[in-house]
């Protein structure tokens, strides 16, 4: 199964870093008055190699998938809304649909395995593994071919894909399900720390949702390595991601993270090739239990805080400015020698003699 | 005075607010799940009186002014960089430069008492009212008639923009120790948790900071309402802007404010007239300390926490994405009846039955 896994290399560059430093703290504004736009502009520097960073071209790719398990009732939706929202992404007519127009982000669709048969057209692509995964809680939702097959479509999708930035989102009835069994499984949580009311459950319906999920966990005792936990719990929509990430992460693309699914894929990924979260933005932290665990887990610290969980990529798209605006102030801003501005330095001396 | 200060209406709408949120819920995606975006929706939609809101060429003005107190030492930088920084915000190569470039929004900035004479140019409003206030720790900052001045400056300044949308920015060496005192005053907080490292003081200086702002506070026991207050600490850039903050709420233009300066002014025009506060949308929380406090005072929830002390504006304007993001969420997302997707109801039946 290895081989769709590529070697992700480590980016560490101190020489550039301390560069970059300089350039920042010689920028016109006090010391770190930017704040973690600073650091954003840092990362997105370091990974695309260059000190003055332009982002292009930014590509965001909503995955879609159905999941066997959604017939438990795992969600407040039923399944066909996994395959009418993608005709609402492609109509033009989402949420994630109104923000990459806002942005001028690219928008592709993938059916990554819908329980439906779409008619093809400019937008969408077809990767479809099988019309939704089997019950995770009577076997494992796909075969290892299947999660083969599954990251190998989302390698190739990105190397078809122009610009230098991969923007995650998704969409699946049924998959924050996958993501809490994924990250109860990897990070060795409880399943109740790690499972929320997804698209909108009661407290009731959240308690039985657990229940649930405990007993897939227990159906899978051996499912420990990240690939083997992808397989028994799905989904082929995060299954494709999880190749798109390593792909992306292989040609140093920035990866802008999503909410709660589009996580557990880049944690699935990270498990496999840590140095993928070098090239990680995490753009917001979900209103979605289980997501600031999973952060944490990760040790990604989130531009955005505002109670979303939408999912679809929408927070990766209202994040999106605030990259093009740290790469604008690395490259456009004026230092205090350009700008003629008079340095902190000579004044502390003279408030000292005030004082 | 009071000829300077409009009457802001009350603007709470009731009918409206009901059409908004069923608006929202109708909209594809679970219930509430653009979180804090979908509040935001509501606020601009019932600020501009309209379902579906649109935001026009919106302007950020930067408010500059130099302080008598900054001779004491009370900032890292010479009050120089006040008109230093004026000549680079028009020259394109300030923070708040670059932002307002990216976002296409429009750029003015205003002598509103600089200690410089400026040659006139295209986006620089001259407004002094004198070059610098005097010394608040020997007197007032300015005379009841400055202040005047000023605000009637500010409210001139809004009437003659267009658009439907004021961004507030400010500079001037200085301006954190009046916003910290105003808020002090105003609030009826201990000069030490209003005041914070500014540009970047060490330990040691601020300290010496709050022991001159609480020999000011102590030099103006009797200017205790909010325009008292305001002449007694100034700044003529803070002034300013409360005339303009105060006009732009009469117009019913969208408010976005900054971080501890512009929040002063705001709190200055709240005290005065509160409805101000349903016109405004606080972009962010800042790294200056005060501004939490200040925040809570206001009983306002910024947008975005991302560590930025710089001022200018440039909080503002990295925010705004967020607010058109809003407005096109309400007039462009699809509702589920118009993109033919299920409901959520439906589902809760048959989870309950299969469960």
């Amino acid at each position: 199964m290895t081989t769709t896994v590529p070697t992700i290399a480590d980016i560490t560059q101190p020489v550039l870093a301390a560069r970059l430093q300089h350039k920042l703290d010689n920028k016109t504004k006090p010391l770190g008055s930017l704040g973690r736009i600073e650091a954003l502009a840092q990362r997105l520097a370091l990974i695309l190699g260059n000190e003055a960073p332009e982002l292009q071209n930014p590509q965001l790719v909503v995955f879609a998938g159905d999941h066997g398990l959604a017939a438990r009732g795992v969600s407040a939706y039923p399944s066909d809304v996994t395959w009418q929202m993608v005709e609402n992404f492609l109509a033009g007519g989402a949420a994630v649909s109104v923000l990459a127009r806002q942005h001028g982000i690219g928008l592709t669709v993938v059916d990554c395995g819908v329980r439906h048969d779409f008619a093809p057209r400019p937008g969408l692509v077809i990767n479809k593994v099988a019309p939704g995964t089997a019950d995770a809680l009577e076997g494992p939702a796909m075969s290892a071919a299947q999660c083969e097959a599954a990251l190998a479509n989302g390698a190739a999708l990105v190397r078809g894909l122009p610009g230098n930035a991969l923007l995650l989102g998704e969409m699946g009835i049924g998959n924050t399900s996958a993501a809490s069994l994924l990250l109860a499984r990897l990070a060795g949580l409880s399943v109740a720390d790690c499972t929320g009311a997804g698209t909108g459950l009661d407290a009731e319906a959240v308690q039985r949702k657990i229940g649930i999920l405990r007993q897939v966990l227990a159906r899978h005792p051996d499912a420990k390595d990240p690939l083997a936990a992808l397989a028994a719990f799905g989904g082929f929509e995060i299954a494709t991601m999880v190749g798109a990430v390593l792909q992306a992460a292989a040609e140093r693309r920035v990866i802008v993270v999503d909410g709660f699914i589009a996580s557990a894929a880049v944690m699935v990924a990270a498990a496999l090739q840590p140095a993928v979260l070098q090239r990680c933005v995490f753009a917001h932290r979900s209103g979605e239990r289980g997501h600031a665990l999973m952060l944490a887990h990760l040790r990604a610290e989130p531009l955005l805080d505002l109670g979303l969980r939408l999912g679809e990529g929408s927070g990766a798209a209202m994040a999106w400015p605030l990259l093009m605006s740290a790469c604008a102030i690395l490259r456009e801003m004026a230092s205090f020698e350009s700008a003629g501005v008079s340095r902190q330095d000579e004044n502390l001396a003279n408030a000292t003699t005030q004082a």
